[in-house]
């Protein structure tokens, strides 16, 4: 039994993984260009491995054709949006992925880009770098109306550690709209284009899907107010990023905080303007949410090849999602 | 009555407490110099001025022997270093200041710079502007032990927040003993010693006097843990700059976050470090917090005036706490 890991870094914080691996007497070979596959690398690498533990590159028809032996994806993370699932299906080979595990430090994340953004952190650390000593004002994230789009474990963590800043309100919607119900009374339940008028701060908590996107454009950024900020730990492409660009560069918004893009390594022109933070997909990048990526997402690989139950199979319903949604790309 | 605003941004961003003055007719003056006065500056500035709604700059004996008409001065803010008390009661100066204002503003920056250092947030944004991607490790709160030194208006709200994202354990300490009562189960009272070498993160919320001057210097930083991070956002000269410059330039603890410095506008040697976060005495600096602090002071001013009651004069153990321990310069 062979296994491909693809995601990068592995193994590094915490070895149990490849322990696990040794262990049962797994065969493995990690990422040797150690970053992002690019399309048609995996489709290079795949050869005649039994499983891959994946990131983030795509892995679609172009792999499944080529793959030899190929029976288990296990995605370390919980976005779906780079594997073609039901391509994967037709293939006869099983999907897991680790749902639970990421969402502390991406919501903690999020807290820290808020304040961040808030309180012109990394802009006055620039200044620092040039010499310079400026005071900004900024805001507390209780004179705030923050708006979030998204209301799975992320969305729902965010609430909570937000909940001790006591906001002025938190407005919530969601793409799924079954997510909308049993809400508690800290929040309240708004279309998205209110909160796109009425939030002081946006933060957005969705998977790409076709319905998300480019979700938000000049459209719906026009119609934010001009002292707006806008976060995204989620995915790249639900913020369409030339239309933030421009929008920051002109000032129709104050400020963004972007953690995920389009394409990674990103190397756009968001880095270019002093009123965008930029972080490299880090949401996950705590020791130990990596940690316990890394090791749900070993062990289902070991309990596949022992027969075992699976047990965080990717559920029918985001099969049915890429049917009616498709995937990004 | 003639009233010297010495505080520099003072009615920015609410124009109430201008109005205030205009209102009860008391003539003022802000600031020319638009910054924080240099020794001497307020002695040529003084005159006859009859009360100065004073920023961090000092004022002392050299201020007073040259002032022909000073009553009151009316401190925006909490720290009472830069105001030689015991010598402007000699000279029947009555002080006050607003000790509550801006506790709610430098606790919620504490935690941003917090998530800032455990998860490079700025030291990211800034591998962007040189056009690199590396993605970094971090850590969750709830993964670290938390060091606090100091349990007033503002260790306790830091708590009150960090109690959200479950750290390991909180570790508090004060310079003053009876701060340590009625410590809630969530906190574990502890030597300053034990905090120092055993937090993942440590930071101050004590006020400056000759005995917190320089309280974390070179035997203090080198008992902490490596990957430690350690927070000032209460007074310049509690850490000892070029220690702490030599610590984090030798990676001795891992990094910085500081928002205050014994000369300000600050100048040195930590902003060239990409291990420190620097931000420029921004802690009371949210539009709420900055504009009740400017009209709790001004209000106060008035009553002087008025000859009603004043409302947050200054307390005796101030008084006693600069005979007993002197200012720090």
């Amino acid at each position: 039994m062979k296994v491909l890991i693809t995601t990068i870094p592995f193994g590094q914080v915490n070895s149990e993984p490849l322990d696990l691996l040794d262990q049962y007497g797994i065969e493995y070979m990690i990422n040797p260009l150690n970053r992002k596959l690019q399309p048609g690398e995996l489709v290079d690498l795949i050869d005649d491995f039994d499983a891959v533990i994946a990131g983030t590159e795509q892995i679609n028809q172009d792999v499944f054709k080529k793959a030899k032996n190929l029976q288990f994806i296990s995605r370390v993370g919980i976005g779906l949006d780079s594997v073609d699932l039901n391509s994967a299906r037709e293939h006869g080979i099983r999907v897991s992925y680790t749902p639970d595990a990421p969402a502390p430090a991406v919501a903690e994340l999020t807290i820290g880009l808020m304040i961040s953004l808030a309180r012109s952190i990394t802009k006055t650390n620039n200044d620092f770098i040039q010499g310079s000593w400026e005071r900004y004002f900024g805001y507390r994230l209780s004179e705030m109306d923050i708006g979030l789009i998204g209301h799975g474990r992320i969305g729902k963590k965010v609430i909570s550690h937000l909940k001790a800043f006591k906001p002025k309100n938190i407005f919530i919607n969601d793409i799924d709209s079954s997510k909308l119900t049993k809400l508690d009374n800290s929040v309240i339940s708004c279309s998205k284009d209110y909160i796109y008028a009425n939030s002081d701060l946006i933060s957005v908590h969705v998977p790409l899907t076709l319905e998300t996107y480019n979700l938000i454009s000049k459209e719906q950024i026009t119609m934010m107010k001009s002292h707006a900020y806008l976060i995204n730990t989620s995915r790249g492409g639900i913020i369409n990023e030339e239309d933030l660009f421009n929008a920051l560069e002109h000032q129709v918004i104050a400020g963004a905080a972007i953690d995920t893009y389009e394409e990674e390594p990103y190397t756009g022109k968001l880095s270019l303007l002093n009123n965008c933070i930029n972080t490299a997909h880090m949401g996950s990048m705590t020791v130990d949410c990596r940690a316990n990526m890394e090791i749900e997402a070993t062990k289902e690989v070991i309990r596949f090849f022992k027969r075992e139950t699976l047990l965080t199979e990717v559920p029918e319903i985001e099969y049915k999602a890429q049917i009616l949604f498709g995937k990004s790309k």
